[in-house]
């Protein structure tokens, strides 16, 4: 085998480790916690069904792309819960470091195509990485919306911290915005999110 | 929340369900099995980073797609294993209801788009169905090898039938189809496949 299918094959057999990274975020009918690699294909298939709703055009391929590798990193890095403070702070150098290590499997021009679709997701700024986000925030909403807000019993978090990230789904989408509100305010109305 | 949003998001929410349709197929490191979910994940990117080996030029961004959505109807027609004979006679009836009830979630035209890939996979005649073939073959195949060939064992499978299946690999692509004969040939000789 040539080198280079070597590589690209062992960068496949790598990333089946995301299915072993578990997310807070159970699945809908109080199932159990997903994982990163659930999420992923989720958020691609709801960034190709909802592209109608970004607030500008974008190549909806590179979304796709976006979503389904946006969390690789965490093979080694792990999944840092959204409203966990301190994970939070050290997030950026653990993942980092995993980025390095894991698209360096890759040979070198898929290794700085994928990294700069992994940074674009992280710098939020093109449309294509806003909307990807929006689909970052909306998947696991949609979920724990279907289980009473289970996650957020669970973790204790209030409106306040849920809108802190939710509120930028309103820069990929404003239209999606508008549902992650009604959401939010019905599951505060239902006493899941305390206010 | 208008009635097109409205049917999008229930289609979200339904898929999420495919989470919990579990493979014969194991992960890496002698792992638990695999879902259909995390599979079609796998396929999406494997067929972005392996593109350059398809025998034809091909759309990726419809390649991906097709393999996001090609294990839906599973949701409610079970997983079908690759060499399970009487299970193989009735998955085409329990897969066309399914894709009836499912994708008639969506918005109509959004349901005749999908349904239209879901049927190009399945038909595999287009270049972008037979590379995304390749991957379904592909994938479980690299799985399988890591964990040396424990799926096979499990199931009495011999050489014939895992050939019978993943010669049609060469349709997608002759390249990949190498690379299967030499993981299939090492497996005979290492035992894990009998002739």
């Amino acid at each position: 085998m040539d080198e280079r299918l070597k590589q690209q094959l062992e960068f496949v057999l790598e990333i089946d480790k995301e299915k072993n990274i578990f997310r807070q975020t159970h699945l809908s009918g109080q199932g159990r916690n997903e994982n990163d690699a659930e999420h992923a294909w989720h958020m691609a298939i709801m960034a190709y069904l909802l592209r109608e709703y970004s607030n500008e055009p974008v190549d909806i391929g590179r979304v796709m792309l976006m979503c389904l590798i946006h969390d690789i990193v965490e093979i080694d890095a792990g999944d840092t819960y959204a409203y966990d403070a301190d994970g939070l702070k050290t997030q950026k150098a653990r993942e980092d470091a995993a980025k390095e290590r894991i698209f360096s499997l890759l040979p070198e021009d898929q290794k700085q195509e994928l990294v700069r679709i992994f940074d674009e997701f992280e710098a939020f700024q093109t449309p294509e990485a806003k909307f990807a986000r929006a689909m970052d925030n909306l998947q696991p909403l949609l979920l724990n919306d279907s289980n009473d807000g289970g996650d957020w019993k669970e973790h204790e978090v209030n409106a306040e911290k849920v809108y802190g990230r939710q509120r930028k789904t309103k820069r990929g989408s404003e239209k999606l915005f508008e549902v992650t509100d009604q959401i939010l305010k019905e599951n505060i109305a239902k006493g899941n999110l305390p206010e």
